[in-house]
């Protein structure tokens, strides 16, 4: 059972999405904190329910409905440059700063790549614009299957393009809906863990306790958290340099 | 292009899915605000989720699961007792208002049904606990189809059981999903808008004046707008009593 390749996801596992934040900020002031996270939360439900109805259209279209559908939701409008720069930001996004010092430390022993949802335009600028080109062998979007993630024909793209077996890859991702969705395919799951649960609920009883809540405190109460799928990782990590470490923990 | 039947979505469409915050509150005074919308978000994520993963369970595993992850994320625990307690509140809906009197005045002319993602055992007990059995020729859950909608197969149960063509059916929902998945199966679909835009847009400008946000505001600016998912209703109406005017319009 020896492990040949790690795997990552993009969005909110290397890349910090939380970029996007200063652009909807940028362009509409004042309104930056409702439209990241309902922007994002419909970005994710989009991609999914087109792969349910099997009525796929690529990661960009669902990053650009979905952004309509916020702005129309709350009441705003933007002309054709402004939404531009809120796509672009996409192309902009910044590694978490874990990112490059994992992937340095796990490329002498394995293969790397990212599998996303997202568009292979959109992914190949983001990864070449942070520089994270020179250390992934491959760079791998859902597009020719036309399903996202978790649908299981997103994650055979890994044994296609790469030559290896379902265990014989760890994939890495922060999201729960990600998590499940690999392990049900039978990959070896390594969870990130972004936002640790006691924090969250601290965070959560301080809100409920004021009787406010942010609207960054629903998004994290949904989207941060272990998914009650069943497929559970195999292991969790809270630094993504922990990962050179879980080849070894998966022998033992 | 006669209309022979309407078929209705079930929760949030002919049943007020608003009761469960009773129990809720009931169950964990002062937290109700919080659980209630995250538990039917999560709900409704793993009903889709499940179905893009092929990996389908039926809507009552999903309703438990999603009721987990809402008690572990707020850092709440139930005894099975309290668990029971609250799935039990879906079985106790009830019906808007403008439910039975629309079913009445469309049932001389048109055959009747619910088609929902609801396992068939919730569904039969919604239906006759809340006295509509009396009134709907066909209760349909998507059980025997193993998906979930928004999904083609499970829109096609409204032919193979009532054996009508898709444009002989309005199909009606109050949730964007299902618009667009019925609409994408070649349904004649009727929205019911619960939220109208203006009035949601009122509340979250007043919300963001004040700083705030309240968790529900957060939930129907995901939930209760018209989704950017392509196949927009045929029409859309104010009251479930406006129906019996829609076989009218359709020909017009």
């Amino acid at each position: 059972m020896t492990i040949k390749a790690f795997v990552f996801d993009a969005y909110g596992t290397l890349y910090d999405t939380h970029a996007i934040a200063a652009a909807t900020e940028a362009a509409f002031p004042g309104h930056g904190d409702w439209i990241t996270p309902i922007w994002r939360q419909k970005q994710l439900e989009y991609s999914w329910l087109r792969t349910a109805m099997n009525r796929w259209q690529d990661f960009r279209a669902a990053t650009i409905d979905s952004l309509q559908y916020t702005l129309a939701t709350l009441g705003l409008t933007a002309e054709e440059p402004v939404l531009q720069s809120l796509l672009a930001a996409y192309d902009h996004l910044t590694p978490f700063p874990d990112a490059e010092a994992a992937l340095r430390a796990l490329q002498p022993q394995y293969r790397l790549a990212i599998l996303s949802n997202g568009s292979q335009a959109m992914l190949d600028a983001l990864v070449r614009n942070s520089g994270l080109d020179n250390l992934l062998e491959a760079v791998i979007s859902v597009d020719p299957k036309r399903v996202n993630k978790p649908h299981p024909d997103a994650y055979a793209l890994i044994g296609e393009r790469l030559g290896v077996s379902p265990h014989e890859v760890v994939f890495v991702s922060a999201n729960g809906f990600d998590i499940a969705g690999a392990g049900a395919y039978g990959l070896r799951v390594a969870r990130i863990e972004r936002v640790p649960a006691a924090a969250l609920r601290a965070e959560l009883a301080s809100q409920l306790a004021t009787g406010g809540a942010g609207v960054d405190a629903v998004y994290k109460a949904l989207r941060t958290q272990m998914e009650w799928l069943g497929y559970p990782p195999a292991v969790i990590v809270r630094s993504l340099t922990e990962l050179v470490d879980v080849p070894k923990l998966l022998s033992a």
